[in-house]
């Protein structure tokens, strides 16, 4: 059977990858890292949806990200700012998602996965250069020449299905795939219960979504 | 003052390249891992000598590579041979400069730094593919294109220098520049005092380097 690894934060966007990924016949391996971030709770999330979705592992990784900083959600000291500032928000965790798909790389060599699946999107991708198509491609060539695998020519692919959907098309995609949204935690300060704020980045796309797509938003609010 | 981020095992190469870096008038960072390596005493070494070298900063980061495992050296079930087998060998590290680099490339950009320094090899580099010259040159396209510095155009660069070095002259060099190599540690195994074994790849590598180069090996050894 091909493998996979997805990285599964406990969001709406990678819960759905793995929905995808299982619909393509992957045996999925979901990865999730313990970065220092504000909203850790994403990780329970993780689990519970990981245990549902009937994966064949799942894997917390701890990272210390914290001690580089640099970020609204690694560093204490800096606010997570209310949804809309320009440019790229101090949300951006300093290549959080080339650290992420590296050590997904590493356990997809050890497990002879063929493919890494994640959830980047090009769309609302909220100004994250790593979340941009180059990016991914960047790394898919990078990845075919730093392991043994790609020596002996075994080609991994990275999944990005999500990269040209809007959030309302995720969405719509997801709930077909019957994905219990209410579950998924994307506010970067959701409580200890997985409650979300209702004003960061995340929790603007997200509602949009919802509303574009015309669905119901199940996201369980805070207050 | 220019700033650069180098990767310090401890080993002979990390801290040739930590000396050169310094010659070339970088403001040093030096950048460790607790991956759960059987010789995690090189730590130790790394410590000692970022701070006799003036640096500005050392920094050890806990990376748990031993829940992925593939590795003799992340893995207690897998022993470490002694030299010399033909192909990669079992002490490569799934994805491990991979890893390192990214986590590098975080810190560089938090620190606005121009630079990584990292001592791969590719001349007896042991077999292991992320120590190519295409690899370091992908991971130098990603990184410009993975983090914030690179999209406002401050193109961060990957030094080598020892790329092309025999371990020979890579000593010789060391050692035009003070180093003192009795303090680094370069063994797979190497016991709680930093003494090296002597049959590894790696101890072999550095005394055939101390023999060419024509100066008294000053490693210390087991027994």
């Amino acid at each position: 059977m091909k493998r996979a690894v997805i990285l599964l934060s406990g969001g709406l966007d990678s819960v759905t990858v793995l929905a995808m990924a299982k619909e393509q016949g992957f045996e999925c391996y979901t990865l999730s890292f313990n970065y220092g971030q504000r909203h850790d709770v994403e990780l329970v999330a993780a689990e519970k949806l990981s245990k549902q979705m009937g994966v064949k592992e799942h894997k917390v990784i701890p990272i210390d990200l914290r001690s580089i900083g640099g970020s609204a959600l690694t560093d204490d000291a800096i606010d997570v700012p209310e949804h809309h500032e320009v440019g790229i928000p101090v949300t951006y965790v300093p290549a959080r998602n080339t650290v992420f798909l590296s050590i997904a790389l590493g356990w997809a060599e050890v497990l002879s996965a063929q493919a890494i699946f994640v959830g980047v999107n090009a769309v609302d991708y909220s100004g994250y250069p790593d979340c941009r198509p180059e990016f991914i491609s960047a790394f898919e060539q990078l990845a075919n020449l730093a392991t043994q695998a790609g020596v002996e020519g075994h080609k991994l692919t990275i999944h990005t299905p999500l990269i040209n959907m809007s959030k309302a098309e995720i969405i719509q995609h997801g709930i077909k795939l019957g994905i219990d949204y209410s579950q998924t935690v994307s506010c970067y300060q959701a409580d200890n219960k997985g409650r979300a704020c209702g004003h960061c980045d995340s929790c603007y796309f997200r509602q949009q979504g919802f509303k574009q797509a015309g669905i119901v938003d199940p996201t369980r609010y805070q207050g």
